[in-house]
């Protein structure tokens, strides 16, 4: 049933709406103002991205990646970066070590013939070594980026109360330790399996043997050596931490965008059924591309680590699943494989639908305005809904694709058809042999 | 010809069209309230989705789907669920009991060796054992969903006569026996098959050799005993009643949303050329858009159900094209298998164009809109063309791919390339093994 | 550089150009209201799609397709179709004689063993079959359309000149010609080769032999009798016309539409620069409107032709670039298939350049309106411009694929994908074998 | 934080504004007028595309391509084409010969047996003649073409210093020189390898031996003499240069759109956060329209380059992909090999990314219209971001593929897909075999 008679006193109520809009305005202007207030008193918790992911940019830093100063500092205002810093030494000297490891495991790869499977290594330490240096250049724009991301921020409508303020960083936390549980427990089951359960050893001592395998690249060159083979142990942990690590930053950043989006949205749900004045709506609008401005800087900046994040997971996942069809040499070999291999199909699934949601949040408040009612329907509202729907916002890989939910099944029909015929060339021989391929 | 001058008369008659079009909105309104008590008094046939699909959901709920009480009440008022209802505890039981026989499943495929074939029953069960769980989840949801349904309907604009009112219902009802009459067809065909023309007996008597077959995955574990073999025949029609349903139930909601459509469509079909007032074009608009915010919801009950349903089938056509290289032992078996093989891709081109309809059917109104008059298109009529060709409504599978008419080449061309690599693995020894697969 | 200064000199001369506007607009009305008389002063050439496409669907008639009466009248006001008139029984007698040839095709295919290859007379026949059928429907819808077109067609802008109007009879009578020649160049090409060079002749004389290849299906079944091979020779010429009369006919129908709407463009054209008022806006709109409503309208007539059109141009292709890799028996085998080859290829491409056709000339208009000089920006242009930029105009297959050019990639991608796969099930015994497949 | 409260102070901040973009407009339109003066004083670099280019048609009419006279005019109109210059005679001598060549090249791969790699010579010289037949075709309209662009040009915002104006010149300049560098590098290289490294030398002198492999095709028919191996080397020569200069010559022209795009959106970029007079707006408009109709203008002309461009790109990139699995004879001949392979697939991503430019900097616009404040959003900022929004400006290959980012993987995935499967057909002993492909 649609209104009948527009009379007087519907005019008067729809003034009345908004007056009530207007006042409803100020308070939220009011409780913003408070709320800024309230986060200069206490900097701890205060709801911003550069807090939330801190944590996990320090354990980056021990891991030699994200050389940028100041990730613990209370507000982005603290971050910086320099040259001469023990952090970007300790980055370039990370970076040295795996390009001297990619080197010896060209060198070895090419002593085998190439396919699709003796090239695993150099792809391994190549995307690994092209992601470090992509974190190098990014931790130049870190500061930058994190306070135009505070700006931004900070015009956002306030938080309502301390839990929400609370919400990113445990999203954020929580994530992350999934993650990397998960990858602990995979690398720590890659070498139970591989101690333990040796098929063809290649020394004597299953420790020594362990060695041996990790490092063969060396080995092929140098003679065995303890020191030698705890070394290539120690750039095998290094380099599965990286390798780990440039999915759940993809993730991260990820979760961080698509939250701001969902504050803005949050606000316009509650206030969209009401004639708003046009100030509200042109306050949304140059908020909402404010958003999507950082999400543009962002994805210029992250591209590169989203692009080597897809492409080595496609390339993982064929690999895994073409060896699947081997026969496993033990039950412990079986267990961790299968581990292992959901392991790396549940993370690569995560970043798709991690990043694709940046994606979809951005299209959310489209339909919001589709509610609007005719009274307020303003020349801004027809303006923002005609932004809205001309402009296709997603993060992407180096711009040769941008990831939305759909290129999930693109990616799948892709990996099914490879993977066929893959099949065909695959050689029972090869198939676990004694070099433990990245673990 | 175009309009050569507009005289005073001719704004006159605009005038008249314009008071013309006041009077039949009145109209259109009292025939709606009319109409409305009609309804109230005669709650048989109220031409309402909740009542046309009810007898489907009672045959559902005999084989343990979709427990929700109240299926047969009057209006969707008499729907809820209840945990601790004999309908919950059936379904709940038939959940554990295909989960068992999964088990089993996987047991005895594990013990066969893994590829395309093996995997059959694995993925037969475990795909109707997902889709019994999505039912579940349902279940939960459906009141609340009919309800909201029920007042969208309510909205629209009323039937004109019985037999436009009764026409939802009968095109569910034959869809759904047709749908279900071949299936029987289909599984009896399977048995007779099975029964006369066994080519390598398992056991000597014919129906004991034939439950035998059918729930090998048990006699892999236990011996051989009668009893077990009537369970496993009883799971199996069970089952295949299920995976039915799943296509079945799809194509009925989409039925549903594409009636509540074309009801919108039609009454702008008679009225857009003529120059109506605004409030008419308010109304079309708040129609349509709670319309399609009922299809988002229902997407987001029903996608989980959408996307094994589709991916079933493509699973199941490309084995059967697989498996129609084979020699047949028997005329019995060709006439079966190719019923079989044409009921299956019969149903799901089915699946897919009454989903898709579903879009077609929003984008009409945009067709429509184009035709409305220079004097009559006021803003509202521009906003409603706007978000028309900015949304794009359909059902999805969990939003990885909407489901339009296009989908369809790409599946096919999908299944082409899959089926002519697959064919290269083709060991013909395997055809038509002593055990029926999912029949 | 831009306009400076408006001063009022300039509001001056936009008056006047608008005068000039309107003044024109009535001079165009006038030119076409004498056009109107004159075309109905001689009917001969009156430049209608009816009188330019009538010689094709006589020749169609002669080998039974299209059973629709009065072709060659004046006008479409002539045309009418009987089920009872002696065209439908002829075209009814050609379906029927067709069908039996198809079941003899398949039982001789079935008796071969299916794959790629013996399955080429079915897909041959069947498609034939099934486009006839679509014919003898189309038949009955198309006295109505074409007195729809005629509608749209006198409304819109008059000829010019002479030459203008005999422009569009003059483009469809070439097409027919070229493609009717080389397909009949085609078939006797084909005669020749299999005549005088047989390489396993099947009886003595050459013409028997070539008889009895050319009606295998019924040799299987029944003895070698001469009249039985005339027979199939006569059935094997409709076959081979009809084959190549459903491309023609989707081309015609094709130049017919894209003609209409660049009548309607280079009116545009002329005037789009200039300030035009409000009326002449609408014109063009409600104009541009109705096509694309015939579109829609043809596109469900002919979609079915269509789709059967691609669908076995892409088969054949498939076929022949498969055969392509046997060796040839003689020269003139050579000659013959790479003539064959060529034709098929040139004429599916022609195909779908004319029909993509369509879509590109209902985008054009969209082009010019971006001319229109800030002055003459009405909200009546606004309207035509957004929805140009929102319906997708264009024939499609069945409304599974829209035919634009970009299609033509995505079908040369496939069949080159399912060319290099099929190869390898390529036995070089079968080619080249003495049954002479579709010639 | 948006703004709370339009004072009237307000208001005249806006005014004054207002005024302060007309002073602005003023001041734009002076320098432009003095730049226009300073650029009719100096001919000599006066940032045009015309002068830009002329070195590199200088150098392609050396080798017989673009026989355009005046390349070296200080203006475009200095352009003109005669067919009776010597230079379009020396070039259809080029297409003669060149003819001769591929007749040769397809008698001679006709003796070997058609498939993938015998293939090539006839790929190889036949999109040369079709690209050299297309750059005779383009000379035509050369001139017009110039003048057309550089009317664009003179309208556009001028440069702000000498610097800027040598932009684009040095730009191309660079580009070509470094891409013209390495085919040399790649052409000297592969003489190098093919000298010193013979594997199976077809003479016993190593000079004649490189040139009877080179001119292979002339030698299968006439007897070895030294003049025609020379004359085969000339030959080679000139095609090698050819096939570069076609990816060269459509990476310029694309340098050059993109940089009238980069001029525009500069000026829009500085301007867009003021509230700017409609005039403006109308100014910004039209010179968008202008660049975009060139833009189509340039894609008529030039399409055909483009297409062959990346057909022969994407041809070739899967036969040296084919060829890499082969052993190579001699490290002379790796180090040949994937420094071509490397520069192939160089040279084809420089040319899609480049080419994709022009798309990518024609939406550039409507990102900036987004941050027009509210009281500049006028009727024409509306109109412009409306008409950025539907349409897609963009190069493309005869219109079946437009050039964009996307295109990059759907091509890659492409390339993959074939090369997995024809490496099934790989045979070895071909491999490396004496006859010097296309270098």
């Amino acid at each position: 049933m649609w209104p009948v008679q527009i009379s007087k006193q519907r005019r008067r109520r729809q003034q009345q709406l908004q007056q009530h809009g207007r006042a409803l305005l100020k308070r939220v202007e009011q409780r913003q103002r408070w709320a800024w207030q309230a986060t200069n008193r206490s900097d701890l918790h205060d709801g911003s991205f550069h807090v939330a992911i801190s944590p996990v940019l320090v354990i980056a830093q021990c891991f030699g990646l994200m050389p940028v100063c100041g990730v613990r500092a209370a507000t982005s205002r603290g971050l910086s970066f320099s040259r001469r810093s023990w952090r970007t030494c300790y980055s370039l000297l990370y970076i040295g070590a795996i390009s001297f490891d990619a080197l010896f495991a060209v060198n070895f790869a090419l002593h085998g013939g190439l396919d699709m499977r003796s090239v695993e290594p150099i792809v391994f330490n190549g995307s690994i070594l092209w992601a470090s240096y992509q974190f190098l250049q990014l931790a130049r724009q870190w500061p930058q980026l994190m306070r135009r991301w505070a700006r931004v921020e900070s015009h956002l409508p306030p938080y309502a109360s301390w839990k929400e303020r609370e919400q990113l960083a445990r999203r954020i936390h929580s994530v992350a330790s999934v993650l990397l549980s998960l990858s602990l427990m995979e690398h720590l089951l890659s070498i139970i399996s591989s101690v333990y359960h040796k098929v063809c050893p290649l020394r004597q001592d299953p420790v020594e043997s362990y060695l041996y395998a990790v490092a063969v690249q060396f080995f092929h060159v140098f003679p065995y050596s303890n020191w030698l083979g705890w070394l290539g142990k120690l750039l095998n942990v290094l380099l599965t931490f990286g390798w780990n690590y440039i999915d759940l930053f993809v993730i991260l950043v990820s979760i961080g965008l698509s939250h701001l989006l969902t504050r803005l949205t949050r606000q316009l749900q509650q206030l969209v059924e009401r004639p708003m004045p046009e100030k509200f709506w042109t306050y949304v609008r140059t908020r909402y591309r404010s958003i999507v401005e950082l999400i543009y800087d962002v994805d210029d900046a992250i591209s590169g680590i989203t692009f080597i994040s897809f492409g080595s997971n496609v390339y993982f996942i064929c690999l895994q699943l073409l060896k699947s069809i081997n026969e496993m040499p033990s039950t412990m070999h079986a267990v961790y494989f299968y581990f292992s291999l959901a392991f790396l199909i549940g993370r690569s699934l995560s970043v798709l639908l991690f990043v694709s949601a940046v994606h979809e949040r951005a299209r959310d408040p489209l339909r919001l305005l589709q509610l609007v009612p005719p009274s307020g329907y303003l020349s801004e509202v027809q303006r923002l809904a005609n932004e809205l729907s001309s402009d296709n916002v997603s993060l992407s890989g180096l711009r040769f694709f941008n990831v939305t939910r759909k290129l999930c099944l693109t990616v799948a029909g892709s990996i099914v058809t490879y993977e066929l015929v893959l099949i065909q060339f695959h050689e029972d021989e090869k198939s676990w042999d004694c070099q433990a391929g990245k673990q």
